[in-house]
């Protein structure tokens, strides 16, 4: 028989192996408690530790405790054998690596804030089917962000009005429309007629414009539902599908995943309640841990904030984006997406600070344009492309109209 | 044509119709916002507001806006018009009141504390099947709480080890044999063994104890999986499952709610992850929404904390497991779960404080006893008649080896 004891789960001296998953945790040791002795309770807890003193047979039992290796004043890095995660289970990993060790009486505060995903885990995961490679193989947005829009006001408004927003949108230089994640399946905007009409307002636009345009359909419900929403965006000869990730929960979107891979669509993440876990920078799980799952996940386009130039708070939006864009494993990469509250006269910081591989999203800041969504979307478009070809935005507003009075408008400042 | 402002999103005069989903919220306002400005806010990033002033046809716009209508310090009332949701689909509803709001500049924290749940909305979920009646439906527990136990180490140990520590703690008295949160399908304790073997166990024991045994076998995965692991459960003879509902996500819990109807399956819900969003007062989602959440979408049973007497932190569990147990417009109760740290000497203020009605789970608990898994069981299951019949632990233990020996070890404090 042998004991399981705490000090079983640290050891500074220990170089993990490379199918490990190590992970990166910052926290605050209960008053009285080293940080050794939290470090070590947080890799028990997340492994298969407890808080009471066991007996067990060796032979019955498969070595799968956690080691935290390396302590540097509040953070730890913890390796996980692989053995002890179900292959291609994110809602499995998840109850290991950000369960019970958050709410642990042991620690203060507790947070995840990154990982390094072993090859022995990125398996399991089937990653992006397109990613980046959205802007030539559905959109003609190649050399450039791909723009993107979503109506305002979010809910509310009729299909007829939604559609024509989109249309405005579109024709002003935008590639993407969107649905806003609290527009899904409302009487004021039921999800078929919307799907059948935007598309049919898409094939229009595009026919006029010559470019290919995309339409971000909220398929986001109860599982058996957003597969049937999937089934019928591609019947209907959509080439995107948007699902709110948080919200509906990793589960869902593996499932989601599959099904979309069966018709060839993108899929668009959102992710609102995100903040509601990694906005504090002391406890939770990190934004970019966040964007590390929903690209083993396989999602193709994930918002990842604006680099502080509009209306949300976000951690380290160029740091994730970098991220996502890196190899790993061979995994295809994700297209981030800057979105909340951007307008015109942020676009030429905004590229800066995170290149063009990258979607635009502007909203309020097409639709409140003071000429219309038409002259939003085309000032939006005019201070992208002028930002790509290296030209000042108030130069290329001496003769940009729409860009001109965008820059009145709204200056140069993030909105709070 | 009208416009929509901010101003537009603010009633302090406001009284909510009975059919509108009143959310209350904590929160601090951005520096130099006033407590007005940051609440209406709130109510229209989570309705149909945005940061930019928007013109549109009013014909073409539904009334969707959110109104704060009670500001008291930190905390304001918002109330939310039904048709802003699609009914029965819970990942739409946190889109609206968990989303982007949560991350706005507008306020520097922000916390969805608690939800007054309208008919409107509650009719589009199922609620629980069983919920409490479970302790008499499906097992012989009628007049006591519930016990369950997790064999532990929690995961490493092979199917034979498992099953053997699941025998000794049924024979011991436990009721409910319950799968770790990290213990799903992996190669040292695979799934379908694991299912199959311990169901036969439990009807050995329950052919020679004279009392129904359950086993809460954890089916979380990927949601096809999922729903075969479900329906697997019911051929083999299995009466419950238990879902990690938040690492899961809620779309895949209202998916496996239908399917556990149509095979009479209670569903035991784990909440691994909550913490980090509801660990810290000031902001995220508080439990007390999650266990309403998890009452709509249908689950029997969930953990809701220990009241202090365990080793992880906890919110208000009295005030929680009074809201699972009362009437909200005719759905099933839900069956509390207390977990996390227990053991025997600690269950006399655990029912003073939380009552009867409710599950009592102990893992190192029963374990970690000095003479073994079925010892300790038969401790624990003692404390909970002695503390149900009012008979003190210490006069219990002067007649009951088992528990005087659980007394002497881990006394009567929570652990840490």
């Amino acid at each position: 028989m042998t004991g399981i004891e705490y000090d079983d789960f640290i050891d500074l001296g220990y170089e993990p192996d490379e199918d490990e998953l190590v992970c990166r945790f910052r926290f605050e040791p209960a008053e009285g408690m080293s940080a050794e002795a939290a470090a070590s309770r947080i890799a028990s807890e997340s492994s298969n530790g407890t808080w009471a003193a066991l007996q067990v047979d060796p032979d019955e039992l498969t070595h799968l405790g956690a080691v935290a290796f390396e302590i540097e004043g509040s953070e730890a890095a913890i390796a996980y054998p692989p053995a002890l995660f179900e292959s291609g289970s994110m809602p499995q990993i998840l109850s290991c690596i950000a369960g019970n060790i958050l709410g642990m009486k042991a620690v203060d505060t507790l947070r995840l804030e990154d990982c390094e995903w072993p090859a022995s885990i990125v398996e399991g995961f089937p990653g992006p089917q397109y990613g980046p490679a959205v802007a030539t193989e559905k959109l003609d947005a190649g050399g450039r962000p791909v723009l993107a829009t979503v109506p305002k006001p979010k809910v509310g408004l009729s299909t007829a009005a939604h559609v024509r927003v989109g249309e405005d949108a579109w024709r002003g230089g935008v590639d993407l429309l969107k649905d806003d994640e609290n527009l899904t399946d409302q009487e004021f905007n039921p999800f078929e007629d919307r799907l059948t009409e935007s598309l049919a307002a898409r094939d229009r636009i595009a026919e006029s414009t010559g470019e290919r345009k995309g339409y971000l359909v909220n398929v986001t419900a109860e599982t058996t539902a957003m597969l049937e929403r999937v089934d019928r965006v591609a019947e209907a000869g959509g080439e995107f599908v948007m699902v709110d990730v948080i919200t509906c929960g990793w589960a869902a979107v593996q499932t989601v995943r599959r099904r979309c891979e069966r018709h060839g669509l993108a899929i668009h993440a959102h992710r609102a309640m995100h903040a509601a876990f990694d906005r504090l920078p002391h406890h939770g799980v990190s934004m970019r841990v966040l964007a590390q799952i929903a690209r083993l996940c396989g999602v193709d386009h994930i918002h990842t904030g604006t680099a502080g130039l509009g209306k949300l708070e976000n951690e380290d939006t160029p740091g994730i984006n970098a991220w996502l864009a890196a190899d790993c494993h061979g995994m295809t990469p994700v297209l981030p997406v800057a979105s909340g509250g951007l307008h015109p006269g942020v676009v030429d910081r905004l590229l800066e600070t995170l290149g063009t591989e990258l979607i635009v999203q502007a909203g309020g800041g097409i639709h409140g344009h003071p000429d219309g969504t038409h002259a939003g979307a085309r000032a939006l478009r005019a201070a992208v492309e002028a930002s790509v070809d290296g030209v000042s935005l108030e130069r290329r507003a001496e003769d940009h109209e729409p860009l001109a009075v965008a820059l009145e408008k709204w200056g140069s400042e993030a909105p709070r």
